[in-house]
């Protein structure tokens, strides 16, 4: 069990803010050594655990960095090297959305071989447990050989589901198997999910910038997109969503509360409430998109706002893509009150999801390795994140922006005026880079200077020449 | 090479007709023995192999059964046993679709441990190459560990692509990799090919009775269907269709033109070409579902309506499902000039097909068992068939009516007008026995009488009872 405060909040968290005061104050300056784990421990009364993860929440925040095997220092701050995007709080309409020309190019760049991967949003291979998923896929093929000789028809294995109701109590729900929907990847669950609440014609709320998979469906629905201002640390803007559902018809929202495609926040507990609240009381549904959830940084797994969820309002969405293997798009979703419906929507779109895949991950489960993948998962990429945003601050033109993921592998970058994304896009392409144009990720024209960057591979050479490209392009643009 | 005739017709048809007539105007009676293969050659003057052609076609087709090594004999027609159901040229007007809710309730019987499977429409267990698959199903695990690292982006793996453009020879085609793209099953591909050609409101000209999948996915997209009288052994009454074209803006035409579901015909070449020139004119795509075209019970594999299409307006979809294994869920579909279209929805609706099915189905191709496995298949499920037909008419009240299925595993049953198949249908539940009742194939009330059986399943014990108690039951309406 974790120490906790008597209101309720992590000590470790307590103890942490003591150091981040310091550093804030100027008690503790940058190449400052800060104490010791052991004679901090002694000096605050706690234990070793706890201000061992107090000491990583403040490495994973970027305020200090270990040095080998002699501690940890006060690092230089990411903000005097570059400061995070602006927030938008320009209003706009529901907008038809029309970015699917662009983003079959970008896709088919992407899907190159030879190209630096700063564009497709998911961990390298090797981060990617595919030993242990290969193990199991040789031994079902072996003790199961019928195991494709049926559909598994909705709501799709039972296995698999059992296990992901299991794993629901983490982020604060207690699902039972019954509630769960296979899904080939989130994908699928998010546009079942979409069907089944709102039909052509209807105003969709999103965050804005959002990810571009969930404009392209809205679109292909014949939906419309009602982009609300979205804080790059903590999420859609409430007071903004609440003004927007008095102006226009709104017939869901849709939200990625935690490790948000492209900003990387994670909403607070507060906010997650408030949001659920606010949208139950006008019977709006809402479509969690927990994709990354698993990613977050901190120690402890955030909550969903589907656990804050009383009249089943909430569609919780989430796969399995991101964090076992993109290649098996298995997914998932637990859709409330509209249950009935996703899984009659789910058997006309395409009957069931592959009965392998959806074997080998409830296997996988089942094994209690998840866990453990997750925590070295989790480091490399804070590792990743922390050395590309280092890079992209040194090599980038002044007037960078860059945001702070509080968990997966995505950077928002929000590069000077003057830089078209679009062509930089084009230019990059040619020199073998991927990234993705930030216009993408908005239905009303926003972001033309935005890209967004995949910290899915581990630091190389070659990344670190993307980069320096990257920059002299933009730098190029100011001329 | 086969031996053809100078009009072009296979010499082994032009053969086996000989003794079709000689049967038909009685010079040969049941119980006869027809020539020995050796002997009907000599004096026939064509090859063994093509004598043995011959008699295959003759025995498929119900005139002749073969008798363990003392040859083949004139059999009892099944048309003094059960006859053909009867062709309806009844005109419905478009119909909003409202099967849905008896469908899913049908489905979770079907998907129940211990039930006689007559419901479900796949071949038996025991029937797919799942050995084979399995074994290279670990081989790839072992040879090509990352897989399922990466997202297959549509159009989806080259490799299995390749292979379906070299196969599509077989069925008259002559397609590229390029055109080709991967489907989660052949419903996700009949989904997309709907949504890129027709939108909410729009009519689609269907089979009457069709797929009940198929007027599902009308439903579920906001268009109407309106069904055509189908003549249960030569498929879509064209003259129909055409008229309603004229009543009716229909918007586009699904049709499956080989070994259709439920009623089993195949439509033949001039009138698939009639078809498609008819659409063409007016500018009406054809979204061609060929599920099941290789499971044609003659020895050519029958061509595809797309064969015949010069102008990029028929789509054709495709699947595994039926042939190698239901829960591997790979499909395709070559969407002629809506080829863009079809693979942005394809992505924006599950990203990406599962890798690893889609490899081990590549690799079966590529290794030539395909053929062989096929061959096998087809003469178990006409065998299935013809064992079924036979029970059938021989336990169900007089009145009942079977279709000659020219391929596939599917069997439409008109009971007498006394029975309703729905009420059947839940007696048959209670029995442990699915059937599938036949309003679900329409969207316009009809088959209120009729029932799907499948003959996926060898002829056993444990179905020859099912179907005498089926019989027992239909019989009971009657009083």
């Amino acid at each position: 069990m974790e120490e906790t405060t008597h209101s309720g909040e992590p000590l470790y968290l307590k103890v942490a803010r003591l150091i981040e005061a310091q550093i804030q104050a100027g008690g503790l300056r940058v190449g400052d050594r800060i104490p010791s784990i052991r004679s901090f421990s002694r000096q605050q009364k706690v234990s070793v655990s706890t201000t061992l993860q107090a000491y990583f929440w403040l490495e994973n925040r970027g305020y200090v960095e270990a040095r080998n095997k002699s501690g940890f220092y006060v690092r230089v701050p990411l903000e005097d090297l570059a400061p995070e995007p602006k927030f938008r709080t320009a209003d706009s309409g529901p907008a038809e959305v029309g970015v699917g020309d662009v983003l079959m190019k970008v896709m088919r760049a992407v899907a190159e071989p030879g190209m630096v991967p700063l564009g497709a949003a998911c961990p390298a291979p090797a981060l990617q447990p595919y030993h242990k998923l290969n193990r199991i896929t040789r031994s079902i093929a072996h003790s199961d050989p019928f195991h494709s000789s049926y559909y598994q028809f909705p709501p799709g294995s039972e296995l698999l589901r059992r296990q992901i109701a299991r794993r629901s109590l983490e982020f604060g729900c207690s699902f039972s198997a019954a509630d769960i929907l296979i899904t080939c990847g989130a994908m699928e669950a998010l546009n079942l999910c979409l069907r089944a609440v709102a039909g052509p014609g209807d105003v969709i709320a999103i965050e804005s910038p959002t990810y571009f998979g969930v404009l392209l469906a809205i679109e292909a629905l014949g939906m419309k997109a009602l982009e609300i201002p979205t804080h790059p640390r903590t999420g859609l803007n409430l007071d903004a969503l609440e003004s927007s559902i008095k102006k226009h018809r709104v017939k869901a929202c849709i939200a990625m509360t935690n490790c948000q495609n492209p900003l990387g926040y994670i909403m607070g507990d507060e906010k997650k409430k408030a949001l659920v609240d606010l949208l139950a009381r006008r019977q709006i549904p809402l479509i969690e998109d927990d994709l990354s959830g698993d990613l977050a940084f901190d120690l402890e797994r955030p909550k969903v706002a589907k656990a804050f969820d009383r009249n089943g309002m909430v569609l919780l969405c989430s796969s399995f893509s991101k964090v076992l293997a993109p290649g098996f798009r298995v997914g998932w979703v637990e859709a409330g009150r509209y249950r009935k419906e996703v899984e009659r929507l789910k058997f006309l779109t395409t009957i069931a999801t592959p009965s392998l895949p959806q074997l080998v991950v409830a296997n996988f489960l089942e094994s209690g390795g998840y866990d453990r993948h997750l925590r070295s998962l989790r480091l490399a990429l804070n590792d990743q994140i922390q050395a590309m945003s280092k890079a992209i601050a040194k090599y980038f033109p002044s007037g960078t922006r860059l945001t702070r993921p509080a968990g997966g592998y995505l950077l928002w970058v929000e590069l000077p005026k003057s830089v078209n994304a679009l062509k930089l896009f084009r230019q990059a392409i040619a020199e073998k880079i991927t990234i993705i144009p930030g216009g993408l990720f908005s239905a009303s024209g926003h972001y033309q200077s935005h890209i967004r960057i995949s910290c899915g591979y581990p630091w190389s050479d070659q990344i670190d020449r993307a980069l320096v490209t990257l920059g002299k392009l933009c730098e190029e643009f100011a001329r």
